[in-house]
């Protein structure tokens, strides 16, 4: 079993994420310069050269791609300090760009990345029941399996380059976006036409336009309750701003999507929960201004 | 319970239901000026005028707001032979303008309308386990309550006016309508990354990106399978056109929706599964060009 960890982003997903590693009687090595909290049973390091010390997987959650250069590189970076032979397993969704860029660097310092972005929230992360889409050398996910077995409850084992990893779950965020977006658009429409939303949610969310998003952000969206966020506005603008750039043709309903959560965002709510993308919608505020 | 009920529409979704009335021991008029076959049990009539003559229940089971209108009015329509108190039960998505319309046309002829769009497809037509989306006076949904149990395995009465029903079909076709165009948005991105789209279809559908329409029509876009249509292309221009038409704000992903059926529509695939929207995007014809 991989006894030390290092796991670099200690965010909404990667706290739960540590804290798992952790319980299951890993050493975590936890490095994050802004979150507040440290996840238990994780010892708090202060650079991510620090987290990858003696660790022979060092785990990525960080927010975007540019972090995850950060991360890896520059005085305090893992690659200071990577262990020959370690994995850098990315469950970051950075995008396939960044991540074939980041593989050559991490093969340069004598390591071997993993790509394996997740997906579940953060009740599954902590359950270690996050479903993971993985790429990389089969020697190099050997390495690395008991680290993704701790975490994920379903893995899908792609192929052996990374980045694969990346592709297959943009796949899988244009559609999440897509639905969060939609139940938002549906919720207003409904709310424009006299329904009450709470009874449109009751009538749709079981039938034919089941969406796991529909049911899951149409209550927060019903309930008005976008203060705590489990998932926040930029994600999506961030996600699928990735999934547009490695597009090679319109896709014009994840680009309508898009311009949702950028609405959102521009409105201030890019650290709101990504239910709040309903309040875009002009009938949403029809009632108060009326 | 109502012995004679009038079928009007015996299309897709009409037939089944009619054919599902006459096996719950009614006698079942049924008219459609196109349909091929007469669904079994059926006592098949040369006109609107002809299913309704006798008929407690009225069952518009027709395609679009124009013909709806058709049927009931003129020298053959519905409301030639309507009786006195018989209830038309509009199980048609026609839009609420229509219904509205209609139900005014209806009570000057003596009787009322029930609104009462279905959603399920045409197994559970056929198996009587149709949702139903019900709104018009008690009295009248009382009437025509054993009709609507006989079709429905899950029944919402909503209010006492028509037209509600139609509008809460409305939101839950913006939501199927997109629910399909993004299953093809996605599969097609996944050819175009490199990604086969049968495995993307199994690691996606059954995460956060899972929809009931991702799991029936994406297995149908994996399969290629266009030609024995369930519903077609057409009926979600129609409907889309429907949601569209009655909202007083842009719907920004239900518009970039209905231009994709739209366009499936324009290079000649209106009477297609509408699973043939994924061939409205570039990638997926990429292969076979290369």
């Amino acid at each position: 079993m991989t006894t030390t960890v290092g796991f670099v982003g200690l965010g909404a997903m990667g706290a739960p994420m540590a804290a798992r590693l952790a319980a299951t009687g890993r050493t975590v090595q936890g490095y994050d310069p802004f979150a507040p909290a440290t996840p238990t049973g994780v010892r708090r390091v202060d650079t991510a050269r620090d987290a990858a010390a003696g660790a022979e997987v060092v785990v990525l959650m960080v927010a975007t791609p540019e972090q995850a250069r950060d991360a890896l590189g520059g005085e305090t970076g893992v690659l200071r300090s990577l262990q020959q032979g370690a994995v850098v397993l990315v469950t970051a969704t950075v995008g396939p760009d960044a991540v074939t860029a980041l593989a050559g660097e991490v093969a340069a310092a004598g390591g071997e990345l993993v790509d394996a972005p997740v997906s579940g929230g953060v009740v599954r992360a902590a359950d270690g029941e996050l479903t993971l889409m993985v790429s990389g050398s089969p020697a190099a996910i050997d390495r690395t399996r008991g680290v993704i077995d701790a975490l994920g409850g379903t893995v899908f084992v792609l192929t052996d380059t990374a980045g694969d990893g990346q592709r297959m779950k943009l796949v899988n965020q244009l559609l999440a976006g897509v639905h969060i977006a939609v139940a938002g658009e549906a919720l207003a429409y409904a709310r424009a036409l006299g329904i009450d939303p709470a009874r449109a949610f009751e009538v749709v969310s079981s039938g034919a336009a089941a969406s796991f998003m529909l049911d899951d952000r149409g209550r927060r969206m019903v309930a008005e309750a976008f203060d705590e966020p489990r998932s926040a506005v930029d994600i999506f603008v961030k996600d699928l701003s990735l999934v547009t750039g490695a597009a090679r043709f319109p896709l014009p309903i994840a680009e309508a999507a898009l311009d949702r959560f950028r609405a959102a965002s521009a409105a201030g709510l890019g650290r709101k929960d990504d239910s709040a993308v309903i309040t875009t919608y002009e009938s949403y505020h029809r009632e108060d201004n009326s």
